[in-house]
């Protein structure tokens, strides 16, 4: 039997995708190998690797001005190669903290010796809310936001205005694709896989193509967008089993009506666990309500005891991962893309049941 | 029907490993979701990635003095790791270039700007050798080698010797656990998976921890060997499907024998074809006999007609992967670990064959 799986990633993938990757993984589609053992230079594989590129071009609505790209390292890689290509010696790199893998992106500029700056930040409150405004420094060299704090549970509702040639560069792992953004708004969007899009190994990385004139030269190899880009993501051997199956999970996104889809579902979804914290005086959300993400769903019991009692019990039936961050403590439900409908109605009408018997 | 693989990488898999991965993608021993679902800070994942560590070590014969990890960015990014971590600013970085990779290894060295000494070459003859002596520069960092080159078909027999207190590295991607080596004279070893221990998309890196003495400091997070350490390889979220199936390899290596099971049987796969080319005045091998890998076998055809049709004739039989790569054109049969007997039996045979129909 299925988990109900709120992990907060690597999670939930979609039933049809794994039982799709299952049949086909020991011969796909009558090749007579698996796509792990495939020559990332066939025709076969490459047909894989550039319909992903292109299918998550489509699903975001975005043309030849950008590129997709899927890489090694993660998101935390990404942390060290945007400040790298991106920020020329007399410009400054601007950051909105939002607290968690936000932190972690400004204070890797800052390791490496980048100029930082940091626009807003919601520390003042932990973390508990976006910044509305924020203030650039001189000479910027891009402006970065996380669009949605994973740890926390903010997430940012609205694409932020910047001045046209200032590039926006975005952190988009932990809401990637769970709703139509203005993505034409932005300049560089990347994160890992793991949480909307697929399973760990692989990350995203979109590209406007104007963004490549404001690159810095003479960088690490692997560390250096262009490296990527003119070998069509396959400048080494690509992870090529985790873009398969981001492949499967665009086609599945396509298939079940693309992002406005998502939006409605993700929508709903998000309310069902929303509506029991707002109408329970024993569970408290921790974020104010308009910053609330529909992905990542903190909240407190009213001891530490009951958390512990309330993650054993849900996970004695069938749901996983209610744990919070262990930075933050407390519960935390993700409830991705892909985690159905029927997870977050078990999850509520438990909340509701373990209220009754342990107010 | 499975097609013989004879692909340089990502390459064939074991038949039992793949059927293994199959039959609990959906389900993973009955925990009610896919590895790629599960959280890597689960107690099932741990043991996995654990698992898929300590064995290694078991296997290679290495005690508590080494650590073993498994990280993103491919053997590539090791190339400018390395000289990064274990160069010091009044060091040497020293090379033996035996072509392609290794070549590749020192040029990053030289694009970051550490100093860099080429102790040999075998470019005079086209990488068809391996140099049987060097010398190194003043103030080495490290001596680093690159154990068997996947386009050329060349392979160090024997693990070269070095002083005592100079660090010996090297790049096993492509002929990594095909047979015992004296591992210990080492102090790290990297590759990436995707030839002998797994699928692409994680790099292994087995390092001597007295080598972590001579790190240089105030490195890029991702680029720091230590965060790797400190974190039991999960800094960031892993590669973390990659690791499990390497870890379904590892257990076959095991089961069938160990290191000494593997030389055997592949000393043997590497006969037949090599009897094939030394019974011959049709195809001709491109490497100095001593030299020879065991993995990876080049050979030319009398025109490159015939090697065309050759190829295609392969194909047609099920036989995929026999073109040599791109840079040095002709034909390549690569035979890693786990390629059955019977695949490089079918092999000899249509060669024989071959060469009788168009002689």
């Amino acid at each position: 039997m299925r988990v109900h799986n709120f992990n907060a990633g690597p999670a939930v993938l979609p039933e049809e995708v794994l039982l799709e990757v299952q049949k086909n993984l020991f011969d796909y589609k009558g090749s007579g190998l698996s796509v792990m053992e495939m020559s990332h230079r066939s025709a076969e594989y490459d047909q894989i690797i550039s319909e992903a590129r292109s299918r998550l071009l489509k699903i975001m609505g975005l043309g030849d001005d950008y590129v997709a790209l899927y890489l090694h390292g993660g998101a935390s890689t990404q942390f060290y190669m945007i400040p790298l290509n991106f920020c020329a010696e007399n410009k400054v790199a601007n950051y909105i903290d939002t607290g968690a893998w936000s932190t972690k992106a400004w204070k890797e500029a800052k390791k490496i010796g980048v100029k930082y700056h940091l626009a807003a930040t919601s520390e003042d409150k932990e973390f508990t809310y976006i910044p509305k405004t924020w203030q650039l420094s001189e000479n910027p060299a891009y402006l970065h936001i996380t669009t949605n704090n994973t740890i926390r549970g903010t997430e940012w509702k609205i694409d932020p205005d910047v001045p046209a040639d200032l590039p926006l560069i975005a952190d988009m792992s932990s809401n990637f694709l769970s709703r139509p953004l203005d993505f034409a708004k932005y300049d560089l969007i990347y994160g890992g896989a793991q949480k909307n899009i697929g399973p760990a190994g692989a990350a995203f990385v979109v590209i406007k193509k104007s963004l490549l004139e404001r690159q810095n030269s003479n960088l690490p190899t692997m560390m250096d967008y262009n490296t990527h880009i003119s070998k069509d993501s396959m400048f080494n051997t690509p992870p090529a089993f985790a873009i398969y199956v981001i492949g499967e999970v665009l086609k599945w996104i396509e298939e079940k009506g693309g992002l406005e889809a998502r939006e409605e579902y993700n929508r709903q979804k998000a309310a069902i666990v929303y509506d029991v914290l707002d109408n329970s005086d024993f569970y408290r959300g921790t974020v104010v309500p308009e910053d609330r993400s529909w992905m990542n769903v903190p909240f407190r019991l009213p001891a530490e005891d009951l958390e512990k009692k309330f993650i054993a019990e849900a996970k004695a039936k069938g749901m996983i991962g209610l744990k919070g961050h262990r930075s933050v403590g407390g519960c935390r439900a993700s409830i991705y893309n892909s985690l159905p409908m029927k997870a977050v109605e078990d999850l509520a009408q438990f909340m509701n049941d373990f209220e009754k018997a342990n107010k």
